[in-house]
């Protein structure tokens, strides 16, 4: 099957937001060995919107389009559809009264606007949205069956998941073939390396379709499979991720289930009952904030002491000012000093630290932008590390610094696996 | 003039790449005052290109094509174009003598694929390219001039920049319109209330467009204008973004230049001269993470206490036990005395804390998931706060709490510059 994918609205039009929700929803349709030929994106016009439902109607079999399901007068994708259609609007009343459910629920008042929402094409199927107002709905206009979702991506992919997803299988019917996707976390290795190291893959594996994807600092490696024997398509998948970990380091494979590193991080300290404190001062926090994103941290997160300023060093952290005086604050030395006295002072089985210069500013000839100290205090020893970064980006600076500790913490800690 | 921009390669045809030169390329199209009408996705396919070539070529008076310039076989832009334009290809040899240079002055192999990127379209105007090997070129196919770029960002930015814009700007002629976009961040209202009290805007200035943004739990609130007349256009805007401010209460602006919270938090303080210390529970490091990414924020940031462990809030914060006994950990009066402990233990001139329920487990009939207590510790006063969020997802929890804990700061800053 074939299918075009439509990302409405003036924001993508004019590129005040770049849409990421196209990618998302090739990635998951390409997964069920739906064939993507074109994407799209267009405004709020309606008659423009309309237009394009037209055309694409009469040369896709599946459509997708995101956006315009809104409360305002902009929001004109179920006007659009209901005019390419040939089919009038009307209320649906389960999909008003869900409307209603959700601003009672949250104790606020429905504007009449979102009344509007819940208008949809007479004929079309509702979808109903567990996490925002908008329902979606799918229809055949001509030879093409539409799916109209949401353009807030959190709303979009749980309703593509659940709703269009299966629908689409349904079409497909019995003998669809089956698909297989592994995704292979990586760190430490750049986008072109992985790619020079793997581009024998498709000559190994001929039955396998490679894909590189750079989530910064990490690279993904995605094998895709396509078959009718399942357990075919598993073995030669498992096969395939060894060889790829072979080729790469296998400590450079963060995870054969594309979870990212605090993810991991996180199974691996609860599986050695172990605790965590992190004293952070060119990362500001990122550690803390990723490490707490995942569900059920408090379990092994004590503290993490973002001591920006050097006496915060000193007084929180029991860093010796001598150190810092001798060896500067960005040092292998203070990082250590860090690592240890936050690992001692809470009580953690294991203390991070980060001291760096993330810029634009702060950089000397001996320590340019770039540079990051990293301290790793476990049960038994003390480790310093320093690496230098060429991304001259503050953001990027702090990204790749927050990940390269927790790159150093889950070694440490599948050293103490072994 | 009308514009549409394409962007090539099974990379974002399949999703396995977020496109986001297309979103660039219209942002920098409409600020000359282009208006973009589409945007395409396709992939390598040479005959699929040129059939798109064609049909843009019969609409559009402008086109920006990204991708397709590189060295291999899947390269198939440039094919593409002559194949539409009914010309052939022919060897550019200043573009060959260019991509000779590139790889001399970095020492490297030329590989023969790469002489391939050399050969244009009859007819067509090369465009250098200073950082990378693949010329681009401008071309007329029917009413439509193309612009043909590389893929790669950085290449593609520079070269829009530097070659792309002056050519349509002299294709305008002299009488081309002024255009400005004037971007006010809101906080604290949803999407659908911000566009109900902005709906008369059309009637009150019809001169002017309106588009709302949301990036959680921001809403930005654009106005576009166009015209001749630059003054005018000016003050119209000004008029206009102080009624929108009136509207939605002028404290709810954050910002009327765009800014986001930690930015306009971060000058609050410089201003004032002030520092500031966190205490983190259920903010994870949010809050520091987000104030450490503006630049200079060393000046003003002196640390964050991510404290999750209710040990750490009493021996690092100096809470009192009875009071984290006597209330709970998620309380005003716990977030009140962390406030209190962090602006005193590091002599900052405000402390802010957060303790909260992010969720998905934690919550109770009292306390549900989306709880938050916020404490704000000033010179003059150390104030609580409490509330309850429905969004259920811990990210978006976090989110919510540490941007609520930012505008309270912002706001009891504010305050004090009366």
């Amino acid at each position: 099957m074939e299918a075009e994918i439509i990302a409405t609205g003036d924001e993508i039009r004019t590129g005040a937001l770049v849409d990421s929700n196209s990618a998302h929803i090739a990635l998951a349709l390409e997964a069920e060995g739906v064939t993507i030929t074109r994407h799209h994106a267009v405004g709020d016009d309606g008659e423009v919107l309309a237009g394009l439902f037209r055309e694409v109607s009469g040369r896709a079999d599946l459509a997708v389009v995101t956006g315009g399901l809104g409360p305002t007068v902009d929001d004109r994708s179920a006007e659009a559809a209901a005019l390419a259609g040939g089919v009038s609007l009307r209320m649906d009343n389960v999909a008003l009264r869900s409307i209603e459910a959700f601003f009672e629920k949250r104790g606020r008042e429905m504007s009449p606007s979102n009344r509007k929402q819940a208008m949809l094409p007479e004929g079309s199927r509702r979808m109903d949205n567990p996490v925002g107002t908008a329902p979606g709905f799918s229809m055949s206009i001509s030879r093409c069956r539409f799916f109209y979702l949401p353009g807030v991506p959190s709303e979009m992919r749980r309703m593509l998941r659940e709703q269009v997803l299966p629908e689409i299988r349904s079409l497909q019917g019995e003998d669809r073939p089956v698909h297989r996707v592994l995704t292979l976390s990586t760190f430490g290795l750049p986008e072109s390396v992985v790619g020079d190291r793997l581009n024998d893959l498709p000559t190994r594996f001929p039955e396998l379709q490679l894909g590189l994807r750079a989530h910064f600092p990490s690279i993904q490696v995605r094998l895709y499979a396509s078959g009718r024997d399942e357990a075919n398509l598993e073995s030669t998948l498992k096969a395939a991720s060894e060889w790829v970990a072979r080729r790469l380091d296998p400590i450079r494979v963060v995870s054969f289930v594309g979870e990212d590193l605090e993810t991991v991080v996180g199974r691996l300290l609860r599986e050695q009952g172990a605790t965590l404190a992190v004293a952070e001062s060119c990362t500001g926090g990122e550690i803390a904030h990723r490490i707490t994103n995942v569900p059920g941290s408090s379990d092994f997160f004590l503290l993490s002491a973002v001591t920006y300023a050097n006496s915060a060093k000193t007084e929180w952290l029991g860093v010796a000012p001598e150190t810092i005086e001798a060896f500067g604050a960005v040092s292998e030395q203070t990082a250590k000093a860090m690592a240890k006295g936050v690992r001692e002072r809470t009580g953690a089985d294991f203390g991070v630290s980060t001291s760096g210069i993330a810029g634009p500013t702060g950089g000397s000839e001996e320590k340019p932008v770039g540079t990051v100290c990293i301290g790793i205090a476990s049960p038994d020893r003390i480790k310093g590390y320093r690496y230098v970064f060429p991304f001259g980006r503050r953001r990027m600076n702090k990204t790749i610094f927050a990940a390269s500790a927790l790159d150093l913490l889950r070694r440490e800690l599948m050293k103490r696996n072994e």
